[in-house]
């Protein structure tokens, strides 16, 4: 489907599912949503934590369409809205007009939809989006380096791959340096922390054979687990797997 | 001269002037102090302006030592600071202990003197450096892209070169690009807006030899000249060519 009608269908409330796999070769962005007041912060633990958090574009406080994407509105444009606050979520919603402040300042951060399709282009398969799932993600136990009221441990996301294929998985994404790049890990879970493979913080489980190895990327829902310790008065976010298609194409990112 | 012993010279007051070919292979930063109520625009800004305004580190609010510079201590260690009042250049001093407020968040930026080093390594002659001068700094026509209150023209700094050796000079610098990079024009200083080569506004003049050309690179002091337009009710930087001088290695900025 085509960026702009996609987000037509989602403004109007015709496509309120995950996002991966519907908007072909069209970057998808995580967003976070925070008052001007904690902008700085936030910027500078999104500047220490480029892998997780790699901005795209900074909307200024009073602009609600994207430079990337013509004719959009950031606060009915995403399937769902996470609102969180004083650090706990509150409310999923659809759209977010209601709640706009004007000192509003919306974050784009790349987002590993983007290596997706590079992986699917590589003939690699991708299981969430075979079997047509949102992808499964996890907090871990890998500090981030903090930045003012911004701190906590880095999400993750995972996808099974056969064992022979994790190495060409992870080349094809480190292609991708500001959309997550090169797994963080693979293998054993409990290794970065993860108790429970099969109850994933975020998006759903997923079933990994016995040929398989999970492989992990660095998540930009990693924002919203800082959130949790930074506490902001009002914070919003996409509801994970649930993304900003923007005009900007994937292979734009795609490392020289 | 060893980086820490250079700033002990430069604290105790036994060093003042232009820190260029002073600090080896060591890397020397602009710096640019504001109060944390004006650091997101400026963050903002430094990152749509990243070749002008490449930032190496950020000390939040209550932090006067470089993570990149042991025992050092921002308020003393920089041999002249520019202080600006509602944009105004008001004092230039040697120390700003009195002037410091618990609000402040230094910026440290970039600096072309990195790659001089490299220039002089590839055999090139830096005809300032040789002259014992400050480099030759000067305000274009070229905009840069503003972020909240900071807005205005590209300043640059400028090396003469034997016509021949341009492309060389410009080919080693294009391998620091989070250090100003390639050059922005060489040649013809009107096409970019500069009126009078002999009088530039920043640094000393230098002579033009008839088988020279003048090659301009974005330069770390486009700040300064933004605070012109921004008029924060204060702002601290280093005073033009006399830099931060850090314990890191020039050659850790070099592009692999």
């Amino acid at each position: 489907m085509e960026a702009k009608a996609l987000r037509e269908k989602i403004r109007n409330g015709t496509f309120d599912r995950t996002t991966s796999g519907a908007a072909g070769d069209n970057v998808q962005a995580n967003i976070v949503i925070l008052p001007k007041s904690y902008a700085f912060d936030f910027l500078l633990y999104a500047m220490r934590n480029r892998k997780a958090v790699p901005v795209i574009e900074v909307m200024e406080d009073g602009k609600v369409e994207s430079s990337y994407a013509e004719g959009s509105d950031i606060r009915t444009d995403v399937p769902k809205y996470n609102i969180y606050r004083d650090g706990k979520l509150k409310e999923t919603v659809t759209d977010i007009t209601e709640y706009w402040q004007d000192d509003f300042v919306t974050f784009l951060i790349g987002c590993s939809f983007t290596f997706e399709q590079a992986l699917l282009e590589a003939g690699l398969e991708v299981k969430h989006i075979k079997e047509q799932k949102n992808v499964a993600m996890y907090r871990t136990n890998i500090p981030t380096e903090p930045a003012g009221i911004f701190s906590g441990e880095l999400v993750v996301s995972m996808r099974p791959f056969k064992r022979e294929l994790v190495e060409k998985a992870s080349d094809v994404t480190a292609q991708f340096p500001d959309m997550h790049g090169r797994p963080v890990h693979h293998g054993e879970p409990s290794e970065i922390g993860i108790r429970d493979i099969n109850a994933p913080e975020y998006g759903e489980p997923i079933d990994i054979d016995s040929d398989e190895e999970p492989v992990f990327w660095a998540c930009g829902v990693t924002p919203q687990n800082a959130a949790l310790n930074a506490r902001p008065s009002i914070m919003i976010t996409h509801n994970p797997g649930h993304m900003f298609v923007t005009d900007i194409k994937n292979e734009d990112y795609r490392k020289k």
